[in-house]
């Protein structure tokens, strides 16, 4: 292994809050051990075209409670192929970026462990997503935001829902994983909760919410994650709505949408991104690559970037029992 | 004029933050003046049904920040009927009830107008709707709270837009009028507002928001009320997605929807609400009838609910011109 | 009057939500009628020294929901001699500068009428003040946003009072003037409010809190400006510990302090802004001078900025009655 | 052991944030299981006089949103005495109450303990602190909305700071422990953080203020924990203010106070409060006494309520140097 002089940081893959307060960890971390670091804008495609900018401390200055990320982020068919990442790696030796940190999920990690196997160019994780479906750590930079975002929205979609004893399908994100909508389910009250983990039975799900509604003549929230495998709210609602013994009840569908995707990140999320951004650097430093950086039961821990895409994280079960001892 | 002793007050059309607030007022500054006062649940609906409740003071105790109504909303259709309002006349008389404080809109006050006409009930309103579109006072309970939900949740979109460079066409609520749009719009750094008060030329859009896209490359917001007559957001995307130039170009659409009607009111709509719920009950005590109590030039002001509903209120031009120059 | 080719525009005294927000419509307006700007980092203090910085329209892009001020405050001692006022002047001459914009408050004006008279550089004044003192204006920028704060902690406040049936004395900001303490008071439900408008009787202070508390056995609020002609929370507390009757009362202090002068401004604040920023050089460009631009019923007004400083703007006494009505 | 029918639920010590979401929980969950549920208001206090109101599923609706507590707390001296402790058992005796769910601190736990001991009513304790100073569970209810209150206010704060390049201290509650404090110091990016769990050395704060402002002229900020061994933020302010070297330094105090204790909970703390109050309830039902629910490693735990109080909590140091390496 060469010594490490100069790294790059980027974010790649939908942006989440907290991804400003990690690259400044990472930034001041390395500045601490006396690295250079460079910024590469808007990720992969960034890369390819060396649209690289140097960042001193100051340059991190007051970006800790900023949603969004200040480097941009861009999805980058171009890196998909073998000449567009050998042209990144050109740019990376050219500035003389000896090792990488990337801030993203996924597909952000997929590409990276693709590149690390061609290059060899040194390169950690950090898991920036709302999604939390990441395999590796317990807890992803944004998620935290993302859930209290959609509460916030909620807590005032059930004051008018409460209003006129209205019945609203939410729908919130998560394409591939019920996280968000599990535990805003949870922490909104709400009646029901439609994820992509468990299968949703149209009919039951009737049935469930004309007892509801009728015995207590009140208000009911479901929520609807994005990716649930009927679809989303928006499915769910034409179907109730073809069924006659829905007539009579007030239905609403509110889609909360890229509302969860900003916003100044929450404390446990700066305070994640921060560890997180930290331990990247130095796990490069130790010499670990192709590895991601996480939380798992409170300590940093490093997994393999393969696992972290391969594996699955699952939803904590206690949890889906909860909504439905508590909705 | 017989003297008034006991008074009802009913919440009825829409809900909107402030709504509590303003029922507290009617209900402290009624107990005040030695008043008994009854709150008429569900709007016009429960005045039919003669569902009343006895409120004291602790009755509303600790309701001043809540969202939504505690004595909740309803549209009646029967309530439409000579019929309907005969019976709800007659259970007012059975409960004793001289007087009527109306919280609402416009379909509030067009009922109210007619009801008074009718049974000669004294009756006067409170403007309590987030679209500000009431003529006879500068602002209505709710606005000042749904154009700051609405201006955080594009603050988040524009966190996530500028991450990504993308176009957000933003709609926020406003059936028939742009008072929240042209606001949020200016509030938000939009850099277009549509609303129903302006023609919206497709075309002009379209050039506007390419040169905007290329020339910087940069994030654009374009906020959107629901009644612009062009179409909503979802009608506008269709229109602008089905252009070749377009194809470039990463366009989302986010309809902010119900959680503007929801959460707690911000300080303006607290101090409004009070204002004109202690304003209702000294204008009935001093004899005013078939009228609402606005707010124009920062005095409390009566409009016969017959111009409230049938006069108009106009956007404020200067204020277009504004997003024009600073978008 | 000579052409307006270069203007400068800088933030001075305390500062205040909204003023970013208002630096930008500067900009943006001046760059719209083919003006050069230049940015006068830390008011008067960075005038004497030549700290300018020439901005474009980027340069003010996403500041608009940003509290605090890009351009930095600062006290200048130096600038209250004739001498230091010369050497601003000289400064401002040899940048070409031709007009200013001057945003801030009561001080801040009072030096750039004497400033005018001894330099006749045209200077137009935006009110920018959380405190709301200034007359010329229905309000001032950061007002809104100063209460909204205050206000959701008054009601976090609530929420412990509530549950250990406490009495607090909260301090909110206002060395001069209740403006901020009545709203918040009536915002809050507080039930007493105590200003440095109005005499305050610690006596009957100590008999109304008394009778609240022993006759409903529940949590009291008062609300009291930093200005009280008493003292502010702290002096009053101890006043009333004194009192052997208060030996039984679980009474706390909470002073909300800088908290209120932070923040991302509100919708009111920022179309404030962006409207007194736009008017601000507007009236430069029709020749005035020596003003204050400000909102009044809704439509822009200049004020001399002699009027700003040596006239009082009163607080509504309506509010105050109200206060007690519904407390 | 006998059949539990009949539960009682109480709040007692300080108030935190999600103790409303654990009440509904702890009674939801119950009447789930065909037990009755009484609400025990203001603690032990109200144990001892018998002040109880029996529960259903509709008396925690629309609770789990809002800060404080609705069945009150209290400190009580007579339960510190075994006769208050018998008192207390004859009344649950009395109203048929088999067991218990406390919702508190170390006080509470202490308190239930020695009643367990003597009178042998089973108890599970429900940690509500928004210290997190508790041994057996990783997070305390409250602990998380209580950072994300004094992280937004320090955000204002910076805000201000950063306009007049001024230093505050800004104190953060935490009597005993600096969990607050240090997770505030990382998540607002403050320059040094002070806790009772480290020696502060007056004289090398100093020199390290000195070093921070004087480099780079901006402003900083210094979180205390308010149980800090030298003294709160208004003692080191004193002792700062007494060295010459401090005079040109622009030096602040916030105290951040009660803020700290009220609000609407987090998406986190509503989740955590509902998963142990559902614990609470089932572990009572499983015949355990005596123990705390908590959660560790996201799985929930049993803890000895002796355990709790009398074993200690320790910070994570790494976080601790977190803050130094980014401060």
């Amino acid at each position: 292994m060469e010594e490490i002089r100069r790294i790059g940081v980027f974010t790649s893959g939908g942006d989440a809050p907290g991804m400003n307060a990690c690259i400044r960890a990472v930034v001041r971390t390395a500045l601490a051990h006396d690295l250079e670091v460079f910024g590469i804008r808007r990720g992969y495609a960034g890369m390819i075209e060396g649209d690289f900018v140097e960042m001193d401390g100051r340059s991190v200055s007051n970006i800790l409670q900023l949603g969004g990320t200040i480097l941009k982020s861009a999805r980058s068919k171009e890196f998909m192929t073998p000449e567009g990442r050998a042209k990144a790696a050109e740019q990376l030796r050219q500035a003389g970026i000896d090792a990488l940190v990337a801030i993203g999920g996924d597909g952000t990690f997929r590409g990276a462990a693709v590149f690390y196997e061609e290059h060899r160019i040194p390169i950690v994780g950090c898991p920036g997503t709302i999604d939390n479906d990441l395999f590796g750590t317990d807890e992803t930079i944004g998620f935290d935001t993302a859930m209290n975002t959609a509460i916030q929205n909620i807590d005032r979609i059930r004051d008018t829902a409460d209003a006129h004893d209205r019945l609203f399908l939410v729908e919130v994100m998560g394409r591939d994983a019920g996280f968000i909508a599990l535990n805003c389910g949870i922490g909104s009250g709400a009646e029901m909760v439609l994820i992509p983990e468990t299968f949703t039975d149209i009919e039951e799900i009737k049935e469930r919410i004309l007892s509801l509604m009728s015995a207590q003549s009140r208000s009911s929230i479901v929520v609807v994650a994005e990716g649930d495998e009927h679809g989303g709210a928006t499915q769910i609602a034409q179907d109730l709505r073809q069924d006659p013994a829905f007539a009579r009840i007030d239905l609403r569908v509110c889609i909360l949408g890229h509302t969860q995707r900003g916003g100044s990140p929450t404390a446990r999320d700066r305070v994640l991104a921060s560890r997180l951004g930290a331990a990247a650097v130095e796990a490069l430093l130790q010499g670990h690559a192709n590895v991601m950086v996480g939380v798992v039961n409170g300590e940093i821990k490093l997994t393999p970037l393969k696992h972290v895409y391969s594996r699955k994280k699952t939803i904590d079960y206690e949890l889906l029992k909860l909504t439905q001892l508590l909705g």
